[in-house]
């Protein structure tokens, strides 16, 4: 029989916690997929009473039916313990709490990086880390290189690497999945999944929300090392990794790492053509004005952080020498809209001249707002013309015969399987740290020229430069 | 301004006359597609007024409704002139109809082929044939390659083979030219077309129909020639051929003649492995008991006649060379169903091996009951299980976003089409012999090593030793 688990949760009192972790617990609850988690433990510098943080949480946890017996199940499982990590104080009452039977703790860290540290010494003074003990965080891990190093260092004095679990929720996905079995599970794609077949390939991230609600933390973070570093780059990996041995954890992430270490790094002299910064000025969001971002409520002093990202990578290897990939984040943008796009080469003759146009084939999987992978093909558009005339179809390959299936949320799919110490999901050390590298290659390039970002008007997708990206090699943005 | 055109019906009383040909003038008509069409001149032995030919025709014609203007439209254009080619009689008095406009004048003989050849002298002597004049044929184009040289030998003394069209109605068929748009026009299949990727094709042509009110003819002809001859060996050369390098018409049967050409001949010590013929027992049809073939009626002497007949055939060309075309085609089977099946390979390596089995890609090519094309491909099956599971989709590439477009018969389609002069759907001269030189390697074997038809019941998907040319191969028929 396997150990139980026991989840413990610091941040309990935070954002991440009421809105993604309990709501998802819920729902992996309501599935009769927790039956080995026993307890689940609150902590945070908040004196609340076990009593009082279930209460707050029966509170304010969204789209949870909390009449429900499922969720009476998980509240019964709940206990908190206040813990301030600052004043290494609480965590012998953790202990006393934990050692009362022999399972497996699971120690997430909702808290800000910047005390990863001295919560994983904390626990290690405590004397209640395990040989199996797992450690579950979240990102942005450092604003650079270095400092990811310090943290991850930090970490590694108390948990092994093959119990650390960095989230990265886009890998939760479930069509970011998909194109795993899409690519390596039909005949059809692996063969023209390269530079002999292969035009481009886009990565957009789009948010229509600005930065309202958000610390400061973001004016001193930026769309490049918030979004790209990390959500943009871990699609990319699933896109253009070799075909891996295995699905298990290392094997997957020894070829997505492959992939990091492959991104060309980039030199102050090309960065201005390779890349575009921007920052929202006021504009119109769904037909209401908004703000530009210096005049949100404290960012008046962040006019050299970027609002939006592009950049125009290569990938220096076999497989995708020459094929550009474009990479697209902001906020206040158009639309709310996450998805890779893979566009394939024209046919190699053009049997069919008049319909030369707009008939190349694309793959575009959609993340955000749904979850949707479509195939724009071509065929005979029905009928007695004289010449063979052409359309274009869209089929969806992801769930066409799927109506009933559940939609799981990113954080069901990553809470399990860090439960079940999967961690093909999950983000190496050594692949986040390839992501910063290549990240640093760019923001200390940009630093070293002075780059301003360029304003963009709310509402539009970014400065008139990212249309330009690929617009000045013949290529165009998949709208 | 270009000639208007006179249609000339040989066969005027014939099955095919008022089955496929008036309903498939009636709906160009309804089209608006026959403003070049001045007259229909139904022509045959029996002895009728125009007059009286309307009015059958009219009493006859299925599908049609006879009180819509677009068929008093035709009426007004129909004429009938008794001719007996037999007697060489009434060729003149077609001509004096003819000759009173300066037209181009079509021939559509719809007739049988032993008789091709007087007509064509019957209307040669009566010099109504111009350079302009085209002749429309009509399969099987003889028995074997001598006669049919002999059928096109007479045709040609009087027709240049750039006004013959040899019809083969399969070629209408929307799916079938749909499938040029999905090879030429996507870059998806065109590198996967070949013995790299692909395992195996199968075309099947199956009828639930016996003989049931053919004549003694079928009895001297039986399936091979019948069917397999002309419609899968055509929808073989649409599935097998090179990329041509336009669509016109010659460029097209280029292509054509040379997979025909690379068929490998058969002898006839490999005759009995390859190759299976069948002929129907006493069975069930839809829960209704139907007869044997030799007890249909006026068919008790043709015990060498096969109403089934199955092939393993190979392409030996760069392309093709190692790839089986299972090839079968019968009458009475369990049910009526046209379809090519390209099965492409398993993934080189089975990186999710609980799903391996029915995971193979599969293009399905369907012409009847309903035309159709879909693509099998898997996915990945929705949920939250710890290894990551497959699931089979099934995309339709046909007419996914097509809902209103009206389905052609292909008569209409092929008789726009020799209206329009274009060839491309037609068989060319040397088609036709390349056809009847690989028929004949079959038939001819069969002959001289006796080869005796096996009895199946009706109902069933033929012998079981068409079953075996795959099984024993490792693959299976799609069913």
């Amino acid at each position: 029989m396997s150990k139980k688990l026991d989840l413990v949760i610091f941040g309990a009192t935070g954002d991440l916690c009421f809105r993604k972790l309990l709501p998802a617990l819920f729902e992996l609850e309501k599935g009769g997929l927790l039956n080995e988690l026993e307890r689940i433990i609150g902590a945070s510098r908040t004196d609340l009473s076990p009593e009082q943080w279930r209460n707050d949480m029966t509170r304010t946890v969204p789209g949870v039916d909390t009449s429900s017996p499922h969720w009476q199940t998980l509240l019964a499982r709940m206990d908190y313990v206040p813990v301030d990590s600052a004043n290494n104080s609480g965590f012998t009452a953790l202990a006393e709490r934990l050692t009362l039977r022999d399972n497996t703790y699971i120690y997430y860290l909702a808290v800000p990086p910047s005390i990863y540290g001295e919560i994983c010494a904390g626990l290690h003074i405590a004397n209640i880390v395990q040989s199996d003990s797992r450690v579950v965080l979240e990102k942005p891990l450092g604003r650079d290189l270095a400092s990811c190093q310090l943290i991850n260092e930090d970490v590694a004095k108390v948990f092994v690497e093959s119990c650390t679990f960095r989230i990265d929720h886009y890998l939760g996905k479930e069509t970011v999945q998909n194109l795993l079995a899409l690519r390596f599970g039909n005949i059809l794609f692996e063969p023209l999944w390269n530079n002999h077949y292969v035009d481009n390939i886009q990565i957009t991230v789009a948010e229509s929300l600005g930065v309202e609600g958000r610390s400061a933390f973001y004016g001193e973070t930026g769309a490049l090392r918030d979004m790209l570093q990390n959500h943009l780059l871990q699609v990319l990996c699933m896109t253009a990794m070799e075909p891996p041995p295995s699905l298990e954890g290392d094997a997957v992430r020894d070829e997505k790492v492959k992939v990091l270490r492959s991104l060309r790094l980039f030199k102050p002299e090309e960065i201005a053509k390779h890349t575009v910064r921007g920052q929202y000025a006021a504009g119109t969001i769904e037909g209401e004005p908004v703000c530009g971002f210096l005049e949100e409520q404290g960012f008046a002093n962040f006019d050299m952080t970027e609002t939006f990202a592009a950049v125009r990578a290569s990938i220096d290897n076999w497989r995708w020498a020459g094929v550009p990939f474009y990479l697209r984040t902001g906020k206040r943008l158009a639309k709310r809209q996450s998805e890779v796009v893979v566009e394939f080469k024209n046919n190699a003759f053009a049997l069919f001249p008049q319909d030369h146009q707009e008939t190349s084939n694309k793959l575009v999987i959609q993340i955000q707002p749904t979850e949707n992978i479509n195939l724009r093909m071509v065929n005979k558009k029905a009928g007695l013309s004289d010449q063979l005339k052409l359309q274009t179809v869209n089929l969806d390959l992801s769930h066409s015969q799927q109506s009933d299936f559940k939609r799981y949320a990113a954080y069901e799919r990553l809470l399990l399987d860090v439960f079940r110490g999967n961690q093909t999901l999950f983000m190496r050390r050594d692949e986040v740290e390839a992501a910063w590298a290549w990240s640093d290659s760019i923001t200390d390039s940009w630093d070293e020229i002075g780059l301003k970002p360029k304003a963009y008007p709310a509402g539009s997708m970014g400065p008139n430069a990212a249309l330009a990206l690929p617009e000045r090699e013949g290529r165009s943005w998949h709208e």
